[in-house]
C-alpha cells in the first residue's frame, strides 16, 4: 500500500498530521478521494470540525516524520517532526512544503465501515514538485514511498515495465 | 498506484476480468475492500447482478494478462488470456490460480461519487501464495504490481527501508 500524510485542522488553530494507507481515488471527474480514518483519531475529530484535510502525497526523504505521524498520537508530534507548513490555496490546513504532492480536499461524504469511518473529499486545490510528476505521470526516481507493515517501507524500482 | 485484478460474474455462467488502481481496505475488523467501478464497465453489471466480487493481486508474470483486463472491453478478452481461472470457496466468481491472492468479497454497500461507484465489500474467504505473505505482511520479491501509467508499470525495490 502506497502511504500518505493526513494534515487535518487549520493553520491558525490546531493542526495534526497522521499517515495514512488506507486511501485512493474515487472519481476522475470531479477528482474525488477517499480517505479511511478511525474514530478514536485525533484526525477524525478535526476532520469533522473543520470538513476539508489535505493528502499529502510523502517521499523516502520524508520516511522519520512518516513514521511519527504514523506511530504516535495527537498534534504534540508535530513538535518533533521536521517538516514546513505553509498556508494551502483553499482548505484551513496546512500543506507540507516538503511533500512530492498536496491535495487540498473539501469533505463531501463520510460512510462508516466496521472499524473505520470513510471521508470522500474533493480536491480543490493541488501543488506537486516539478521532480515528482510530468505530464499527468509520476517520476519514480522521486521515491514514492509504501508501507509493508509497521517500520518497514518500501518505493520503487526505477525500472519501467510494460506488456 | 497498485494495481489489482477484480474478477466478477459465475464460474458457471458469464465471468469478467477488470484491471483496477482504485481498490483500498477500508476497515480491518471486519475485512472491508472499497473498489471503485465506473458504471459503463461490464464488470459493473456483474457486481450489480451477482452482489460478490473477487479482487485478485497480481505479480509482475501476470504483466500481459493485467494488461488485456485493463485495455479491452467484455468478457471475450478473457480467451486472449492465459489466467487459470479456479472455484472459489464461497463466491460464485472465480479466483485466479496465479494471482499472488485472491479476497472474495460480498458486497455490502454501494455509493456514487462522480463517475464511479464505489463498492465496498466483505472479504468472506481467501487464499495467498506462501512466496508472497508471510506472517501477515507481503514479501516485497513476489514482485507486486504498481501502475505508473496507461501501459506502464513497475515494481518495489527489494531493499527494506526503516525509519
Amino acid at each position: 500500500m502506497r502511504t500518505y500524510l493526513i494534515v487535518s485542522g487549520s493553520i491558525d488553530d490546531e493542526v495534526n498530521i497522521m499517515a495514512a494507507d488506507w486511501v485512493t481515488v474515487v472519481s476522475a471527474k470531479p477528482l474525488l478521494l477517499a480517505v479511511a480514518i478511525a474514530p478514536s483519531r485525533y484526525t477524525y475529530k478535526l476532520v469533522e470540525r473543520y470538513g476539508e484535510l489535505v493528502v499529502s502525497v510523502p517521499s523516502v526523504n520524508m520516511l522519520r516524520d512518516v513514521w511519527i505521524a504514523g506511530s504516535e498520537h495527537g498534534p504534540e508530534k508535530l513538535s518533533r517532526m521536521s517538516l514546513t507548513m505553509r498556508k494551502a490555496s483553499k482548505v484551513k490546513a496546512p500543506i507540507i512544503e516538503e511533500a512530492l504532492a498536496n491535495l487540498e480536499c473539501r469533505v463531501v461524504d463520510k460512510r462508516s465501515y466496521g472499524d473505520h469511518d470513510l471521508f470522500v473529499g474533493e480536491v480543490v486545490a493541488y501543488n506537486y514538485k516539478q521532480e515528482a510528476f510530468r505530464n499527468n505521470e509520476p517520476i519514480i526516481k522521486a521515491g514514492f514511498l509504501s508501507h509493508i507493515a509497521w517500520n518497514k517501507f518500501v518505493t520503487f524500482k526505477e525500472e519501467v515495465i510494460t506488456p
